[in-house]
């Protein structure tokens, strides 16, 4: 017989009841503590790191838990949440670096203005009373003057707005405001003139994080921002994971599917608080996200996504009713779902593309828009071409042994000195140091390489004679920051594992470019821009980058960080139908290359796997700093 | 403080608990015991007839009461259900003719071929795998497809059905049957070829029956009809009574709505069963009924309707999903309410122009829908014209002291011997007579008038000497049955209120039909067509109906017995879309007159009172008969 246990979770003081055999893991999320867990709880990722005060109280340590933890740290009580299941009543404690944050998100991108044409208006509507000489239905009375004043033609209606159509009129002494949606159908009605009242939300669903703008639609400008992590991060950090939850049953997909819901209707409802905004007045909501993101929000079974030949449900916009959603603006307000291009190029990257406009110049253009995977593109007004890469999230902080993700107390830049390797850093809101978030990844793993520390390979150097060096569990290993400096009670280290981490993740990137360069004929000369979006935001060091052999060689004048561009592509198709069409065209005419089945893509990776590159021609800047450093 | 007393209904022997103060029908129909109640328990109509076998458990006699019931019947413990209220715990006897009765129900109307061209298709559709060389998304794959094979283009598709398809495409191998609405939108999909399983229904929802057939859409054959008593009759027999109710709030607005629509789908359930047809391969429904049906169905709110200028909310068509609607048929699937003319000419009328085809014609047509509310409609292909009057229950039995609906035992046909003033008779079922409906009571005052018991304004004439003429509580009254042979235990009778109730009918019938034919410039000689649709059924003697003025005197053979026609004309917009557009048509085209407001009204009434007319020069068959007959 299971009986029943108490786990007390530390420093927080959460408790909970659970049955014998429960992780560690399951019994933080029942008490409400948030424990990283990137892998899902599948014993990869290492990162549920907690500290058990009375080792008898849980199961023996596993294989896995042994490979992630040194043996100081199992002695002093570390173990993985996801492995260790209870026996008796315990405390653990968890330890700063496997706290979820709230993180500092990235929730702007680069913006351009768009001519206002929303998809909904506000009409105010001054009907004469019906008589027994003009008894038109009250319907028809509506329908006819905005036909009338507005040119509106063959207007439809709510069923449940003729409900209450009759008694708003008389109520409002026939003067009312008329909310219409793509000139075609009415969703509301509402008292008087409301026309100054009009507002729309747009929103990008990360796999890590969701952010939202919300938009006052009479005159374009975003009244208020905000973000929130992805409370889908409790199962699992990446999509694969997440469809791997949601591919067993319908009530899982469904899990997915509230978490995302729940977690945009209370950021939302802050905002709304804040700036005394009536949620019936939020009418129009356009999203957007990759293409699993975009099935889970949808309620879709993504697993055919994650099986070859990789094929979504739909790729044209979705336009789906607020009430259906689930989502707390006007209840039959219009969520309009940005088209996606393929299983894995989905309507964040269509987003990307409406922000920058690569699709209207003639100029050619490359945009990376890295995350977890990241989504290349290349092109102009003519020809695009895309594919994606499962770049991993090395670059976000994961799978790195002491990445983190952008909190306050993570690494953003990280300079080694040339000849005594002393390190300079910044933290956000320079607190101690945390970990090593995306920018410094790069960083870490350009200065290595820079100061000969690791060499073409990524191999570390042992002949450097440096005390940061050292052999560690897995291989060499560099220390960053000294243990009396952290946060974290521990060093901050660059392992020989991390190294690789970053090289795959680079590689892949590297390589997606390639792929698509050679299918367009192009060399680095013929890019006239490239676009970085997505996981560095606007704080990536551009000739790290190119040191590290993660984007092309090309001058620093013709690259542009431009942040969140999935965001501010939403937020341009919610200010204009035109966006919209546009949106619906690229999603049609974007050509797609599934680089798995691309012959040449293991050759260009395993080239790209070098610091910078095998062929090292096409890094003429990025070798000119080696040699000047040498 | 009240205290709960118990009632006891017989003969059924239901009981119920009810606070102190309750009426006996309030109590009835918590008991689930029918009593008729045609005024809705004002006092007004007196068919709420009980036996109380305690008198002391009951309120004092109201004023309403002692109108209503002879001393004798008093003496005998009768109370009227709506008057009485309960004190103490008691027995109480309802008798036969207080009873609601399944009903002999009209279903069919005169039915036209229509070639068939439902909204709603299905497909089958045979799509080819993905693959990595052909990733088409699914709903880009089966659409594709559908163009391809039958031209549908810019389908869309219910967004709940992308949350299956990915689903039930690879379980059903690539080959499944697309449901389409409209050639516009995707409803369903079904694994496999079903596209021999599409079915269809038709429903009128009359003010005191509903009807319905259940339609196979690919032959365009009836495969069941059925029929029930509009439970609303609870709240009152006639349309006015159920505006009373439902104005109030808009919990009693719904009320009567779920009422109709739990008819609905009981009486569906039942032919679902026998048919063994399921229910989610019942894929589109047509609804017609007059405005105030239209407008509780669809749960907008009728009052307006009570009030000058009797504007509707709308008059197009409405489609509703069923789901929204709560009709247990393929929940995706729509519900056409057709379109209404005016506050008083419903959907109904609609259905009786779709089926009589006036508006095809160079042949003048004038249809008269006999009801509680009566619709008059004149015309042909150049022009229709029409309008409503309330002519009261008298031609469905109501407002006449034995009058009853077609149950079995209801006298159909009455003649009196022109001597012997001997009465001939013939009941539904053959049972023993219970009272006079519809047809009979045009009868029993055709002959009255034939054998100068009654004079042309309608006053018994004392001077003929006769047994079956008395004396009665308010007036002179004729016995028609003997109480020996009647099913009630009492005589039936004609009363000189009853005498005056038809004429005021007829009279308003009558008159709708001058008005529109002087609107016009039509003689009777001009009418070439004459429908006579609703109440009657098939059964009205043409001949009688003439004597007693209800109709124009046109020769029998331009005369046409319709039935339920609207609900035929319903069926024919269900099988074809072309049907549906000629609705819309004929719902913006037909011209409507507003009696109330006509000037010539009220003078055409008050020669329209005489029987068969003032004017007997335009009644020249009647006059020959009357003068035969002396």
């Amino acid at each position: 017989m299971k009986r029943h246990i108490e786990v007390t979770f530390e420093p927080n003081g959460c408790r909970v009841q659970v049955l014998q055999g429960t992780t560690i893991l399951q019994a933080a999320k029942e008490a409400g503590t948030k424990i990283r867990s990137e892998c899902g709880g599948q014993g990869i990722c290492g990162k549920c790191r907690v500290i058990a005060y009375h080792m008898e109280g849980l199961s023996n340590l596993t294989k896995n838990e042994r490979k992630h933890l040194s043996s100081s740290e199992i002695a002093s009580g570390y173990r993985l949440g996801c492995q260790a299941t209870i026996t008796q009543d315990i405390v653990v404690n968890v330890p700063l670096e496997s706290r979820i944050w709230k993180r500092e998100l990235q929730t702007m991108g680069t913006e351009r203005p768009v001519p206002l044409n929303p998809s909904i208006r506000k009409f105010y509507v001054q009907l004469s009373k019906p008589t027994l000489s003009d008894p038109t239905p009250d319907f028809e009375r509506l329908i006819e003057y905005l036909k009338e004043r507005y040119n509106l033609d063959k207007l439809e209606i709510e069923h449940e707005l003729l409900q209450i159509l009759p008694d708003i009129l008389r109520k409002a002494k026939w003067n009312i405001t008329a909310i219409v949606w793509n000139n075609q159908r009415i969703i509301g009605v509402q008292e008087g003139d409301t026309t100054d009242k009009t507002f729309g939300l747009a929103v990008d669903i990360g796999t890590s994080k969701l952010a939202l703008h919300l938009v006052d639609l009479t005159t374009g400008i975003t009244v208020e921002t905000a973000a929130i992590e992805n409370p889908q991060v409790a199962y699992g950090d990446d999509i694969m994971s997440r469809i791997t939850f949601a591919m067993n049953s319908h009530r899982k997909l469904e899990v997915l599917q509230r978490l995302v819901i729940k977690a945009m209707n209370s950021i939302l409802q802050d905002i709304l608080t804040k700036t005394e905004i009536a949620s019936h007045d939020i009418l129009e909501a356009t999203v957007v996200g990759n293409t699993v993101m975009h099935h889970l929000f949808l309620g879709i079974q993504p697993k055919y996504l994650a099986l070859s030949p990789f094929v979504p449900c739909l790729s044209r916009a979705v336009e789906v009713k607020a009430r259906e959603l689930n989502v707390k603006i006007n209840p039959n307000s219009i969520i309009h779902v940005l088209p996606i291009i393929a299983g894995y190029v989905g309507a964040d990257a269509i987003g990307d593309l409406l922000s920058t406009r690569i699709h209207d110049a003639e100029d050619v253009s490359l945009l990376v828009d890295i995350g977890t995977n990241t989504e290349v593109l290349v092109g102009n007004s003519h020809d695009i071409l895309c594919c994606s890469c499962a770049s991993g999230p090395a670059f976000e902080g994961g799978h790195i042994k002491y990445g983190t993700k952008a909190v306050p107390g993570a690494m953003t830049r990280v300079e080694i000195h040339p000849d005594s390797y002393e390190i300079d850093y910044e933290t956000i809101g320079n607190q101690k140091p945390l970990g090593l978030c995306g920018s410094a990844v790069v960083d870490i793993a350009a200065e290595l390489r820079l100061c000969g520390l690791i060499d073409h390979q990524g191999r570390f150097n042992p002949e450097v004679d440096t005390p940061r060096m050292r052999a560690g569990h897995s291989g060499m290993e560099f220390i960053i920051v000294d243990r009396k400096e952290t946060a974290i009670d521990r060093e901050i280290t660059v392992t020989q594992k991390d190294i690789n981490e970053i090289q795959l993740a680079k590689a892949a990137i590297f390589a997606a470019c390639s792929i698509l360069a050679q299918e367009k004929g192009l060399t680095e000369k013929r890019i006239d821009r490239l676009f970085i979006a997505g996981a560095f935001g606007t704080s990536l060091d551009i000739e790290n980058a190119k040191i590290l052999g993660l984007i092309p060689d090309v001058p620093i004048e013709k690259v542009r960080l431009v942040g969140n561009t999935a965001l501010t592509g939403a937020k341009m198709a919610l200010l204009s139908r035109d966006e919209k069409e546009t949106a619906d065209i690229l999603s049609r005419e974007t050509r797609y290359l599934e680089l798995t089945a691309h012959p040449g893509f293991s050759t260009e990776f395993a080239k790209a796997m070098f610091i910078p590159h095998q062929d090292l021609e096409s890094f003429p800047s990025a070798r000119n700093m080696l040699e000047k450093r040498k």
